[in-house]
């Protein structure tokens, strides 16, 4: 089997709606036996509520658990509530905590209940223990599902101890070394507990210099350390170094792309990524106005403080209405010259390119770059102007040095702000944007106008 | 040891630097015992370049090795050439095949040759194998150090291959199986293997239903398989299925934040990541001026046609100067809401979440949100206007309709761009946005001109 294309799915899809509707479950039984159960997730919610339910209760019960861990918390809900009692009880017990406790997290209390009345009274306190964190923390997307020993355990012992609790646990493939009071002392890959002597003691052979992150860890704190030292696992620890959870890199994995997404929607001043599946049309049209409503508001009364400076030249506009042609041009400019500034330099902090220090040399890379692009297009600009106003050379170097001008300071404005933005302690990726735009809006249209008053005034007639 | 923080690393440097300054040979490597080659690479670039090469050649040498993965290509090239001769042979027989290549792509010919001597022929010949591929495929970015078995192995002589090969593999968390032309055929993992009776074949307890991609895929093609299935690597197969390398998870992450961070970039129309620590500020000025000014000379053409429009409507311009005051305004409100729709659109196209057949749906949600905040907007502007122009109900009027039927093509505009490009074949990250400003720009203008015209020769006066 190769990647799951569209061709492939929609052959999933269409084969299994064609046995739910004969009621064949014996050839649904076959087919699903060689389908992963991430492309199960994947072309189950595309079916019918019902016909959902019926293939649910036919998958052998690991690949029900799997399905489940891939599936948003509605369908989870549902699914889990079609579900007879006995298979119920296996199948939640054999979820990962951290899985089932994404999934409750986003479901009412009765809901929760509901499902945690089923679990065992071990699961039920792992997961009444992880719903405490804030989901963007460590402690929000670790496990309990990890496998620890003590420091004195051999080698052999814990060989075994991994044998016994692999189909339980997350990973296997890092044991964590604990003192006998659980705090973390070590870690132990298996591949150097299968080849070290079996009689040896753990505490010899272990890597006591262990990577951990703290229990209150933002999510992207943990994304950036698990990438950096390319670990498959990283424990967690709360402030007295004890060991309460562990989080694997498939879950590091989520992080790093629901990260991107928010860093790329924070740009455009919205705040979730709006999926067009989930719920229905009205609801998801709410949500989607709601995120972005409050940023074109901002942009309202940008543009109203626009309006008033351009009031204030309006005698320069009556004179020469030639002068309101290049407004757009002048705008459009400085707000991409801004805009990529301004990227750059949020992209920069977030990757942790920019160290302390380093803000006079961005800010002096910025404003160099911003003359010499400021240089090209102005001289650009300014040659299509002369052509386009038939040698009109007044109004060419009018255009032509506010350009220049308004894209210094775009450049500048586009650096400064997210830096300072920074250096107080907002996050500059989501308030950067309406506050640059607004700025070089206003600074651009004074730069364009006073110069132009300026020019014609000295030299113009 | 806990996350490397600033204060952290600015402690490990100044250490290094005192004890590199005094000579102190012993101190250095005592020091450097209980620090990660990750954290040693970071420091590294900050020190001295003989600093540098002093403190590589008193590295372990597995640790020079993992450094040595970790840097760029400049650096790789001038650390490897002030080792001595024996270590050197010893730290790049060491270095993974995918590492490898990526430091000698970016290397002349001429130091690549320098580097490939030092090899092995084994190590050699795959190096020369794996420089074919392009970067960004999944030949440029597996390695070919992995652990494959025939399918009639026992599960006991496989412990024993993992065990032997384990030094020089990439993982030993999967092996794969391979009929005995090479080709796929299977996987297992340590996990199952260590739980298996040690008499069986491999063939009988290996999953078939194997997940490869071709050598020949894109590499975000990898990252989203990788993620999907939740794999710690993914075997690479050739047109024939033959196993030729495997890609690890580590990579894949790598992948996905070099992919995020370009993704962000296209948006703003700038094509790389500029890093301000490389190379000197004069190259870096004039590597960030190419990759920024294409798109700025794309909006000069068209913020020039829009010039163009609204010399068009000179006349109306020049009876109602106050007709300039809003066109900020309604430029910033339309670039905003078609940026909000493109974004968006462009980000659920790149995740996957819309399939085909979702077009229509997308489209019909984005003109609907257009509508809605629209028209929230729009009755906003309306009632400013009307009191910053002393209730001039006619500008109010029409600054508000313009507004509203402006925001509303911006949507649709926005989302039916990045839909065409995909349809096309063209990247929507890459081309959309210089299309939608000026597109957007231009009908902005268009609309408000034209229903000035009418509403003021109508109702007006």
């Amino acid at each position: 089997m190769d990647t799951m294309n569209e061709d492939f799915r929609i052959d999933i899809l269409e084969n299994l709606e064609e046995f739910l509707h004969n009621n064949d479950d014996e050839k649904i039984r076959e087919f699903i036996e060689n389908v992963h159960p991430a492309d199960i997730a994947e072309v189950l919610v595309d079916l019918e509520d019902d016909d959902q339910n019926r293939l649910f209760t036919l998958l052998p019960w690991d690949m029900a658990t799997d399905v489940l861990e891939d599936i948003n918390s509605e369908t989870f809900s549902r699914l889990v509530r079609a579900l007879p009692i006995e298979q119920k009880i296996v199948v939640l017990d054999m979820m990962s905590s951290d899985d089932m406790v994404d999934k409750l997290g986003e479901l009412s209390e009765l809901r929760q209940q509901e499902i945690m009345a089923f679990l065992n009274d071990e699961d039920a306190d792992d997961v009444k223990a992880l719903l405490v964190y804030d989901e963007d923390t460590a402690g929000g997307i670790m496990t309990k599902d990890y496998i620890s020993v003590f420091q004195d355990t051999t080698c052999y012992e814990a060989i075994e101890i991994l044998r016994e609790e692999a189909p339980e646990a997350e990973t296997i493939y890092y044991v964590f070394v604990t003192d006998h009071i659980e705090r973390l002392v070590g870690v132990i890959s298996l591949r150097e507990l299968i080849v070290s002597k079996p009689g040896q003691p753990i505490e010899e052979i272990m890597n006591p210099n262990v990577i951990s992150v703290n229990v209150n860890d933002d999510q992207e704190e943990v994304a950036r350390v698990v990438s950096k030292y390319d670990l498959l696992a990283i424990p967690v620890v709360d402030d007295e170094n004890t060991l309460i959870g562990i989080i694997t890199v498939d879950d590091v994995i989520d992080v790093i792309e629901e990260e991107a997404t928010e860093d790329i929607l924070k740009f455009v001043g919205s705040s979730e990524l709006e999926d067009y599946d989930d719920e229905g049309l009205g609801t998801k049209i709410i949500t989607s106005v709601r995120s972005r409503l409050p940023w074109l508001i901002i942009t309202v009364f940008g543009g109203m403080l626009s309006a008033t400076v351009i009031s204030g030249f309006q005698d320069a506009l009556s004179t020469n209405a030639t002068l309101a042609l290049f407004m757009p041009l002048l705008a459009g400019m400085g707000g991409n010259v801004g805009t990529q500034s301004s990227t750059l330099t949020v992209r920069n902090i977030a990757t942790g390119n920019i160290e302390t220090g380093d803000v006079m040399k961005t800010l002096i890379h910025e404003i160099f770059v911003g003359m010499l692009v400021g240089l090209a297009c102005s001289l650009l600009v300014a040659a299509i102007v002369f052509f386009m106003q038939d040698g009109n050379y007044l109004m060419c170097l009018i255009v032509g040095v506010a350009m220049w001008a308004n894209m210094v300071t775009a450049a500048t404005i586009g650096t400064l702000v997210p830096l300072t933005f920074k250096r107080i302690g907002i996050d500059p990726a989501v308030a950067s944007a309406p506050f640059i735009t607004t700025t070089i809006d206003i600074t651009g249209l004074s730069i364009y106008f006073t110069l132009a008053t300026l020019m014609i005034t000295t030299l113009g007639n």
